[in-house]
């Protein structure tokens, strides 16, 4: 017997894992980390009104959560200054790619991102058959102009820009993609401007674009500034035509209703999101201050974030990588050259710094030697 | 300029909602329900282990939830009595459906199930572009023998089979369904076998399957009896070939963490399940009687509902329903003919089942009157 057949597309994927979890490393290591710095979580937490919004919904959690958002909704069109028409809410970013990419992706169409950029985006690409281009960074940069010039070459259906940029954690100001959209995106490929970063960047990083212009759809997340990772909710700005669309496709009854309520909750609370993005600021400082005693330079971040360039090859990042690894820290890397010279460690508390610190230096040793 | 471009097949899809959901209608009304009897929710809550599991669990959201739910499918692996391999962790049924049919249906494949049956899943073939076939129910039974005759006609990727059944609430014994597998499943056709509402039936209700059968996959979930369908988690059990093509799709990081916590402590507490089997039963008990008392019937359920014969057309159901949402009781009803002669009404609480006796009356007298 046979029993299940899958689809020729589906048969052809690898059962790629786009990232290998730090609890999965931990059951390999056997212990856990002492210091999570691999995801670009924000260890400083959720906002304590998110906190408790999300402890009293866990009662509540017998009702299925509002399939419209509608009060999260509601609240992020007036935080952005967009109607409700505008706004998607939906499983995390991750999720959002993959329903947009379902939208607009068949086999044989054309899709372009940068050589070393977010490979969780490449995944749903890859799995809904669509055939990916790169370009390489330019100085360590996403360059929008290689990537519409691109994107208008192979008539791309998508084209991926993350503005600030991971794993690198650069940025172009707002004007700046507002002049290369104008000059260079086709008029028929929608750019996603992937602003996860967003919050952590200085003012103007942001480019102004008009809403409802059905070439760009922004995505956004409460995982990196509100510290909500786990909670699983990101949204999408664009034209309500676009936004409509994934009605047709997306899970109507999705979203984890405690995260419903905390993210509503963590939108309300500006005053923490201005604190943790001095902590943020903080940390980044203290990164880069490690990496400088040890004769290493740490690349400007507009994230929470950096990527430290460890001065050699994939290979000797890797080694450190590992090393660090093995002496409790979690941390990640680029996958591609030039960018894999660099590691990437993401901001922490102090005491989580405090033991990037101490291991640094014994890391650094370790895979100098190996 | 046009901006996106979406897939033919996404283009040629209706903006179709499964089902409204009950805050949506709460908005209209411009007011709450007094009684949530809609949706198959467990108004008896969630485990307070589980409670507890989700509270202590809000502080740590900053993190990502296990990208491979290893704790929570172990568990459900040994209580099972199967294979951590044999089983699969997702976004709630709802979330595994989307990504069963992903893998398995393409434009042009055929799929078979009951016309009435779970809207969802119907939802999820169209949107993958498959060949929906529906046989009727018979009796207010799915019917085996049929839609496994139909899967064999038309040469059937999925066939969907609801044990117990909904919306009727109605079951077939686990020896009468595998005699039906073994003597008409086609062998190269997937048998979904969603089990959502098992624990609520009698024991035997489940079959017994080789959990490495490649022609069968089961699926189940802590949304109903666990009172935990706000958390979103579902889980299957299949044979490890099918099981492990979902890492080629799914959302790998797409668990909240706090509901990962929430279930494997909700798992735990048989004590709390069979309390909740007890009071359900008790709450059918009442339902029947309250439609009994105004000379209806309703039909044996083996899940948290109960479908009660209008004795009349779609009509008047429709009217009923309509006319207890006027009074603030949230119920649905099903979709087709014959079943929509029914509504369905989920169990509750004494409290909620006050307000359904009191409005049951009038509701029936201006439904009669409409």
């Amino acid at each position: 017997m046979t029993g299940f057949r899958l689809t020729p597309l589906a048969a052809s994927l690898p059962s790629t894992v786009p990232f290998v979890g730090p609890e999965t490393q931990e059951r390999q290591n056997g212990r856990p980390f002492r210091a999570r710095l691999g995801a670009n979580e924000s260890i400083f937490g959720p906002s304590p009104r998110a906190i408790d919004a999300m402890e009293r919904a866990a009662r509540d959690i017998w009702k299925y959560g509002d399939s419209s958002s509608h009060d999260l909704r509601h609240a992020l069109a007036h935080a952005q200054g967009v109607a409700p028409e505008n706004v998607l809410v939906g499983e995390g970013i991750d999720g959002i790619l993959g329903n947009l990419v379902r939208l607009t992706v068949a086999p044989g169409d054309h899709v372009v991102t940068s050589e070393g950029a977010y490979p969780t985006f490449n995944y749903h690409v890859a799995g809904f058959g669509g055939t990916l281009h790169k370009v390489p960074y330019v100085n360590d940069h996403e360059d929008p102009a290689s990537l519409f010039e691109k994107a208008a070459q192979v008539g791309a259906k998508l084209v991926y820009l993350a503005n600030p940029d991971n794993p690198m954690g650069t940025w172009h100001e707002g004007a700046t993609l507002q002049k290369a959209i104008d000059a260079h995106l086709p008029e028929d490929c929608l750019l996603v401007l992937d602003e996860a970063y967003i919050e952590f960047a200085p003012k103007g990083t942001a480019p102004r674009i008009d809403p409802n212009d059905p070439r760009v759809i922004r995505t956004r997340t409460f995982s990196k500034i509100h510290g909500m990772a786990g909670a699983r909710v990101g949204y999408a700005i664009g034209a309500p035509g676009l936004i409509g669309a994934f009605d047709k496709v997306r899970n109507h009854f999705g979203m984890n209703r405690a995260a419903q309520d905390g993210a509503l909750a963590a939108l309300q609370d500006a005053d923490y999101v201005a604190d943790i993005r001095e902590k943020v600021a903080h940390a980044r400082g203290r990164i880069a201050a490690i990496a400088q005693a040890h004769g290493l330079s740490a690349l400007p971040s507009a994230t929470n974030f950096v990527a430290v360039d460890m001065g050699g090859d994939h290979v000797l990042a890797r080694a450190f990588l590992d090393a660090l690894n093995a002496r409790g820290v979690f941390i990640r890397m680029p996958g591609v050259v030039p960018l894999n010279r660099c590691v990437r460690i993401s901001c922490g508390r102090d005491a989580d710094l405090d033991v990037l610190e101490a291991e640094f230096g014994p890391a650094l040793d370790a895979a100098r030697q190996s």
